[in-house]
């Protein structure tokens, strides 16, 4: 099926704590930065995370018990947001990394389905043995593998290797289409009626008429 | 007219710098909260911030030119994003603050469309003379105003005065429109005859026949 929707292409860093996943993805996301991508990054903890400090009035805000604290300036956006469970990649996606990028990176996040990169050590255990969705090995030895086995050591190599792989011959985003929660697929076809269905409906409305950005939620 | 869509109210605290709108605004909160509400909070920061700090994964990250770094934990997500603009309030009410919350409040944005209160101490000037937005006074003195004057130090009368204005008889939120990115009023029959015509669409389409929870994005 031809995933109309999902167009900013997702490419994952896992493995095992402390194998430098976040030191890889640095120099990786600083070539790519270089060759003129847009780089989003989820990155997954599992453990929780301190963003906010005493004594900063968002922490302040936050600590009165308000569920969202968004700081806005005019050249950035901050926000702190309590969850009732674990957001998916989809909705994280879906909520906050939607446009105007080319590529979205994770560190972490080894049971989604997303194309991995497994970060991994000499002698360390490979931590996605039999994963359909890893498409490469960023090691520091070379490793008995099928996959491409990169060099966790030559970042240039690795942006390369994703350049390749995710950011040629890219879709463009036209329609995005979330139920539920979860991501849904769309077919060319429906895709198209869909858009043309909405934006007549909207484009019909007063002030509407030369939407060509739009957004709906329903809740219901 | 009806405004279906808005309904999640925003209320906000202006004031000189240093009138104490952080401080009057964390007791409002604490009390709010205590009430049983979900409160969300956008912050107006002419000047910038730093809320991510140097060493941490998600600065570095940031400092490699990544646009957006969103971190995400069981019961937390933060989100570092660079924007070409500031963005508007109701871009980041749509954007960041869109359900689960019962009211948003805003500490600046003393030029946005939305029903204000003025911090303002003895002897200041108002920063919202003739606003016909500005709905009350918080102060340490008695202002002579026609418009409500709360005591500044009074956190819980503060708190009462927006859960009468603006917490009760509350609409639900079904539909929220957002074109070219800025919100859409929706007269009820418009709102009711898009949530049916998307819903049923949507629902039409295969493992989709649950869909209560609708999100579409359209960029042409």
């Amino acid at each position: 099926m031809h995933n109309i929707m999902n167009s900013i292409p997702i490419v994952s860093f896992v493995g095992k704590s402390g194998s430098g996943k976040t030191t890889v993805l640095e120099k990786v996301i600083t070539r790519l930065v270089k060759k003129g991508y847009r780089v989003g990054i989820i990155k997954h903890d599992a453990h929780g995370f301190e963003i906010d400090h005493e004594g900063k009035d968002s922490w302040r805000h936050k600590m009165a018990g308000a569920k969202v604290v968004v700081l806005s300036s005019p050249k950035k956006v901050a926000l702190v947001k309590d969850v009732k469970e674990e957001m998916t990649v989809d909705a994280l996606k879906f909520n906050f990394l939607n446009n105007n990028l080319d590529i979205i990176i994770t560190e972490g996040y080894k049971k989604a389905k997303n194309p991995k990169i497994e970060v991994i050590r000499q002698k360390a255990e490979s931590v996605c043995k039999g994963d359909k969705y890893l498409i490469a090995y960023a090691s520091d030895i070379k490793l008995k593998t099928k996959l491409p086995c990169l060099d966790i050591n030559n970042a240039k190599s690795i942006a390369n290797f994703i350049e390749k792989k995710f950011l040629k011959n890219k879709l463009e985003q036209k329609v995005h289409l979330m139920v539920n929660g979860k991501d849904v697929s769309l077919k060319p076809f429906i895709a198209k009626l869909l858009i043309e269905a909405v934006s007549g409906m909207i484009r019909s409305l007063k002030d509407c008429e030369t939407a060509n950005e739009i957004d709906i939620r329903i809740r219901e």
